[in-house]
Order: C-alpha cells, then sequence, then structure tokens
C-alpha cells in the first residue's frame, strides 16, 4: 500500500469549474491526508480560490494553463485544440509520467475519454474501455459496468467486463471471488440478445477463478444486491444507471411533498429528523459519484458534470482507493490468468473434439 | 364511448392464477360497473372461486378449458400446445372475434406476445409490436414504449413507436399534440446509437401532427416528467422500466429501516402516517401495472405475472380505459396520417433533389 496517494486534478473541468473542484478536494483532503495534488487549470481562476484554502494550498502543486475543454465539444474537436496543452489532458499526462497515481476530471465524458484512450493506450487484451459505477444496494454497495464509454458489445467485451468489473470489486469490497451477473430481460436462456446470451455461455461454461458467474439479471435485481458485479453494454447501462438516479430523485421530491402536507405530518417529520437525515445519505447520488474508467495503462475517474463539493469529493475518495488498493495492478493480474483459463479451456475443447473425431 | 366493456380474462395466467385474477376483477368491477368480463380457464379453478364473488359472477360468463400456458415456456411451444384452446389462446380469440373489447392476461409474456401477433395480426404499416408502460412522473403519468417486446429497433420503428405511444398519450391523457422523447446517453446531437440519431432526424425533419417532437431525453429525465411519451428500443426500455421499479422498492425498504430505527422516529411515524401512506401509494408498483400491447388489430394487456388482485385490477382498469376512450381507432388514425405526412415529406425531397438536379 503506497504510504501517500498522488492525485492530479483537472481544475477547470465540469459545470462550475475550479469553484466546486477545489472545495472537493479540501473536503477529501481531511478524510485522506496522505493524498497530494497536482492541480492544472487557469491561474487566474485557481490561485485566489487555492489561497482560500491554506490547507489545500499546502499539500498542492499547481500548475497553469490557458487551455480548458468545453463541456458540448466533440471529443475529436478537443483532442484537436485541448491535446499536449488542457488542464485535461495534462492531468492524465501526469498518470501517464508517474507523476501522479490517478487523474479525476469533471468534464466533458468523451473528451476525457478519448484523451485518456490516446495518452494511456489500452491494457493488453482489452479492446475496448469501460466506465465502471458503484450502485448503492440492499446490501450495501455493486459494480456496475459498462455505464456509457462505448455503445454496443461482443461477447468478448462483455467477458472483459466481467474480469475488470470483477478486480474493481475484489478491490473494493474486500471478497476473493466477487460474484457476476449479466444484465438481460428475463431471466430465461431463451430471452435476451444474441452477445448477452453467447456471453453467458463462455461466462458459465470458462473456468475464471477471479469471479462467480451467477447468470442473468434484471434491472430491479441490481438495486437489491443480488450479485457484486453487473455486466450490461453501455447504452443500456447508462440509461439504468441514469433512470435509478432519477428515480431516487423522484422519491425524495414525492418525500418532501407527503411531510410538508398537513401539520401532523410536518409534527412526526420533526421527530423523526435523524431518520430522515440517514435515509438522504443512503438516496444521496452524489455519495456514489465518480465513474472509473477501465480497461487504460493508468486510472482515470470522471465525475458528474454538475456535482458540488461534496460530490467532487467523493469522485476523488474512489480515486484514492483505486490507487490505495492498487486496482490497475489486479486488473492486470485478472486478465492475465483469466486469458491464460480461457485459452486453456479452448485448448481442451479443441483436443477434445481431435480425440472424438479419432475415436 | 361504449356503453358497456367487455372484457377477456384469461384466468389461469400468472404466477397465482385464478386465485388473483378473480379477486382482481372483482375489485376493478366495482369501480367500473359496466363491465362485462369473459372468463377462460379450468373449471375445478375457477368456478368454486367465483362462487365465492356473487357479484362478479352475475357479470362474468366462464368458459372451460384444460389447456394452460405455463410461465417459463418458449413462445413456440406455447403456441405449439395452446393455440387454438389454450385460456391464453381463447381470450384473445375473442377480441379477434370480437366478442370482446380487450383481452387482459398475467401470463408469460413471449406466449401472449407471440399468440396475440398470430391471432390478431399486425395492423397496417406496422411491422413489429410494442409494449407501452405508463409511468408515474412528478407531473403526472407518461407513456414508456417499447418497455420489451422485441430488441433492437431501426429508426422507421422508433418513428411508429413514436406514433403509437402519442395516440395512447392522446387517450390517456386527454392532450391534443402530446410531447414526444427518444431515449438517448445524452441530449448532445453527438452521442448515440446510429438508429437513435437517425430516428431523431426524421422525426425532427418531418411533419407529425399528432405529436411534437422535443428531442433525446436521458434515463433521469423519464421520472421528471419532461415529455408525454419516451420512445425507446425495448432491451433498454425494459432495464430502464424494470431498474426504476428496483429503485422504487429499495427506497421504500430503507424507509421502513429508517423509521423503525429510534423510538422517536417510530412516534414520527405513527403522526405522519397519513402522509405515508400517500406516498406509498404513489410509489406503489401496483398502480401501474400493466402493459399495453400495440400495433396489433386489438388490444392486449400485460400484466406482471407476480401480481396481486390490487395490482390484476389495475391492469385491468387499463384495458378498460383504452377501450372507453377507443385507443384502437386513434392509432389507426394517427398512423394514417402520420404516414401521409411522412409520404408528403419524402415527395417533397423527391421533387427538390429532381428540380435541385435541372436547374
Amino acid at each position: 500500500m503506497p504510504d501517500r496517494v498522488r492525485i492530479a486534478l483537472d481544475a477547470m473541468g465540469g459545470d462550475h469549474g475550479a469553484l466546486v473542484i477545489l472545495p472537493g478536494a479540501d473536503l477529501s483532503l481531511t478524510r485522506h491526508p496522505n493524498t497530494e495534488f497536482l492541480l492544472f487549470g487557469d491561474r487566474a481562476v485557481v490561485e485566489p480560490l487555492l489561497d482560500g484554502l491554506p490547507r489545500l494550498k499546502a499539500k498542492s502543486t499547481f500548475v497553469h494553463t490557458d487551455v480548458s475543454i468545453r463541456m458540448d465539444d466533440k471529443p475529436s474537436q478537443a483532442l484537436r485544440y485541448g491535446r499536449w496543452k488542457s488542464s485535461m489532458w495534462l492531468a492524465i499526462d501526469a498518470v501517464k509520467k508517474g507523476d501522479a497515481d490517478v487523474a479525476v476530471s469533471a468534464g466533458n465524458t468523451g473528451a476525457l475519454m478519448a484523451m485518456a484512450r490516446f495518452n494511456l493506450k489500452m491494457m493488453e487484451g482489452i479492446e475496448r474501455p469501460a466506465i465502471a459505477a458503484l450502485w448503492p444496494t440492499l446490501k450495501g454497495e455493486s459494480v456496475v459496468l459498462d455505464v456509457g464509454a462505448s455503445i454496443g458489445a461482443d461477447e468478448a467485451h462483455l467477458v472483459n467486463l466481467a474480469a475488470m468489473g470483477s478486480a474493481m470489486a475484489r478491490v473494493l469490497f474486500d471478497i476473493e471471488r466477487p460474484t457476476v451477473g449479466l444484465l438481460n430481460i428475463g431471466v430465461e436462456e431463451v430471452k435476451g440478445l444474441e452477445q448477452v446470451r453467447e456471453a453467458g455461455r463462455l461466462l458459465r461454461e470458462g473456468q475464471f477463478p477471479h469471479f462467480d458467474y451467477q447468470g442473468f439479471v434484471e434491472g430491479d435485481d441490481i438495486g437489491k444486491g443480488v450479485v457484486d458485479v453487473v455486466v450490461t453494454e453501455g447504452f443500456a447501462g447508462n440509461i439504468a444507471l441514469k433512470t435509478a438516479e432519477g428515480t431516487a430523485r423522484q422519491f425524495g421530491q414525492y418525500l418532501r411533498w407527503a411531510m410538508g402536507r398537513t401539520w401532523m405530518s410536518r409534527l412526526g417529520y420533526l421527530l423523526a429528523r435523524a431518520a430522515f437525515q440517514t435515509l438522504r445519505e443512503k438516496m444521496d447520488p452524489r455519495k456514489s459519484n465518480g465513474g472509473v474508467f477501465l480497461g487504460l495503462n493508468g486510472v482515470v475517474i470522471k465525475s458528474h458534470g454538475g456535482t458540488d463539493g461534496e460530490g467532487f469529493a467523493a469522485a476523488i475518495d474512489m480515486g484514492y482507493d483505486m490507487v490505495r488498493y492498487e486496482l490497475l495492478g489486479k486488473i492486470g493480474q485478472s486478465m492475465a490468468r483469466d486469458r491464460l483459463a480461457t485459452a486453456t479451456a479452448k485448448a481442451d475443447e479443441v483436443a477434445q473434439q481431435a480425440s472424438g473425431a479419432v475415436s
């Protein structure tokens, strides 16, 4: 376990930029005093804010850049004007150069992914990156991936997602062999997309020492915490994640309306205030803010663009945990062993077919 | 508006069969006394239950059949042993023959869809059926479709879904020109599946007098009630629906835990009991039970298989509304006019290209 964790921040990313990012970093620092920050951004914006946060300032190195990535640019545009010099690029580049252990940005997701791929490159054996989210469940938390890095997934990618997601679950939840489910629209074998069915077969028949494949799960199984890792293609995964966030907010709003309606309910609310506070924290989407980019040679965390300081601090905390528990090394190990397992299984299959042919 | 509504029930469908279906029908009858039921099922099961529900019995015609469809059979299997004679087939067939205005079943979704397509056939101009759900939102309710009738959707199917869904919204919400959004993973034009982008272009550029296309929406916009109709391909739509149901249950569980923790919170709960009751009703997935099969020459409603009497009554109520407000005729009108509009737009395009070519 490293004795300090060095975090590179794109101080200009997100809807509110440094106004949210620096207070978020300051908050995370109170929880993890062995953090050091590398801040990239515009001097005119960052320095005055940093002067107001002396604790953060003492643990930070600031690097000025004029260029920051706009939230609504296409990835190709962002790469054109932002490569080599934007705050987003420089934060990722600090990871590449070994100056930081993890980069965190609340900026444009497409641009962040494009720059991370371009600069850090994919891990061996992985063709496409993924974004993993931590999903609060009735049993604790689950890892859900992919929640939007790429659209569509063949069976090989879904199997890779299972391996990467279970490495992350092992790191975060301290479980030897996390359970994995494939998101589908019905638990019967007959249903679902061709690729999902085929991935189900590979996972069922293969030997995966790092995780325990449990079969298909449906949308309502995620919140029950039926498995530690939920594997899905990025389009459906993103829609599931945002739908759950929306439903949680909707429920919160109903609760506020209901509690404010009569003097009896208002009084009841006052008496049960501590309970409501617990509930609010449980359902607060900010607490599980932060998507982890997986499959790259380096750890990059994407925070929601519209989050506040509390939410950004949660994204930094997530980056901190990933470094502290050595996510990257563990994914590499899993991938190597699972590749070996798949290769062995295939060799067995070929050998069996061959012996069947001659018998 | 018809002066009576004739509803055909597959009395054997669902996890609990007639034990839930008959009490559900009895409950729905108290709300809509001008309903008449046609019940299909096994005499040995249905008749004793019906004897205990004299009000329902007085308004019902019972038809015996030995055959009922199992919950986990493949559609092809179900068709093989259940065509012409199962309770599910006979309920659909009553709609086909004009003996009933709508069929309701809590049975196997795949089998129900296969039998409905086989017997009722698709409406002119529609190649694939859809299942539409009513989704409770902060503003009221929205129609979301497709929630699982078919997997994958090209742009033409997505445009058809917009037309069918808006006809349903017009019927249910009494809005002249419902707003429509396409579910996507980001509101920027650059994101999302090719077919979703292309459907977005068709909807933006076309003339659709029956609805008002508003652009892309994300998962968290559904619960806000941003649009009256949310259009999506069936895989993602099913996952979104089930994820929302799961999150609502999760929130309910958190709330129960929180309220039971201390004597203060328990007292608060007692005082605010009426408010909690309102909340429970708002979030109760049973209240919005019932998926409407769209695109067929007849109305078929699918209830959740695991629902109780209250939930099944909600599915019957939905069927009742569809008949009362003449859903089928309105979809037909929309489709015809929208087809005309699309054809005219295409003709204009061709004419313009032709005039461009000669100028």
